[in-house]
């Protein structure tokens, strides 16, 4: 084995694009990726446990936490804050282990900022329709927010540009099969290694 | 099905790393795509077929060919001629078929200037050592030819830099996976689409 950083896995996408589908299938299928649990300020969904999805936190709580700028990135989205704890993360990278992020637009791009070695993944809903679909079929947001969101969905595919690869989230085995096929690919990425494969033979010389 | 043109794979790497093994295999996996064959005026060894495994050309018609533009890549390797007809492959990528090649490495690096988007890929031996078991198993080189090859190994591994990804040549199946996968995910690149991918949500509006 030679020795390498872990990827970042960014998977990011428009709301109900079903980056969160596609990241439980992922981690269930590949025990060896860590998930890295964001901090938010919004309440718990049904079914959402504490430091497992995520880290819930008081709006006081966040703010102490970016004033010690102990976030890899953090941001509003509508009335709530979401943050990404930098320690855990980096310290799985520099072990090798692989770490993947669900997490909002906002903040991916911002995680491209600190991070470009990251793996940036936007999930795509098979179309607009279905997209709109699952976002009322979610039941949790008001009919106002749905509107907005669903309004603004063309403008968040757009931002697609900004992203390595793209998955359909089409058929579930198929989008973690093309994410699995995405980590093997990158870790045969002669750029992830600097001088380590040559290191290997040369010591052979 | 988004339209993008065809993937071109160039498979290269040091003599004796098994870039023939591994593209046969990779071949006979996956039916769909077309192996671009050489035209060489070296002479046949054992078992090869020509307009399968290489055009044979004489050193003429090799000539010929080279001043009316027919190759992609052409270059000398020791006392042989080896190129890459153009055409087909073109006509092929832009039909949206993928086409692998198995090519030398002075070749690969004409092939990157001429057509940039290509997939090039290192094939690596396991060790040095075996290496030099391999090409002096082939037993088509004299002991002087070995010792070239043998010697210029490091010199050639240290090109690897040129290359977008790698795949050690251990593990046969294992090699065929790699490369199957670094198929599926630059078919899930972005950057291969151009507009594509929004032109596909915007008819939705």
């Amino acid at each position: 084995m030679i020795k390498r950083d872990g990827l970042l896995l960014v998977i990011s996408g428009p709301s109900g694009a079903g980056k969160g589908t596609i990241c439980k299938a992922l981690l269930e299928d590949d025990r060896d990726i860590k998930l890295s649990v964001s901090a938010t300020t919004r309440s718990p969904r049904e079914g959402e446990v504490d430091g497992q999805h995520y880290h819930f936190v008081s709006k006081d709580k966040f703010k102490e936490m970016i004033e010690n700028e102990e976030f890899l990135e953090h941001a509003q989205i509508y009335d709530n804050c979401y943050g990404t704890p930098k320690a855990k993360v980096i310290e799985n990278l520099k072990n090798g282990v692989d770490v993947v992020l669900e997490i909002e637009m906002q903040g991916a791009m911002q995680i491209k900022k600190a991070y470009p070695e990251g793996i940036f993944i936007f999930t795509l809903p098979p179309s607009l329709k279905e997209l709109k679909n699952r976002i009322v079929g979610r039941g949790t947001e008001t009919a106002e927010e749905i509107e907005k969101r669903f309004s603004s969905a063309f403008d968040e595919i757009n931002k697609i540009k900004d992203y390595d690869y793209f998955v359909f989230n089409n058929e579930i085995s198929n989008s973690v099969k093309e994410i699995k096929s995405i980590i093997t690919s990158e870790k045969n990425k002669v750029s992830r290694y600097k001088d380590n494969i040559l290191d290997k033979f040369r010591e052979e010389l």
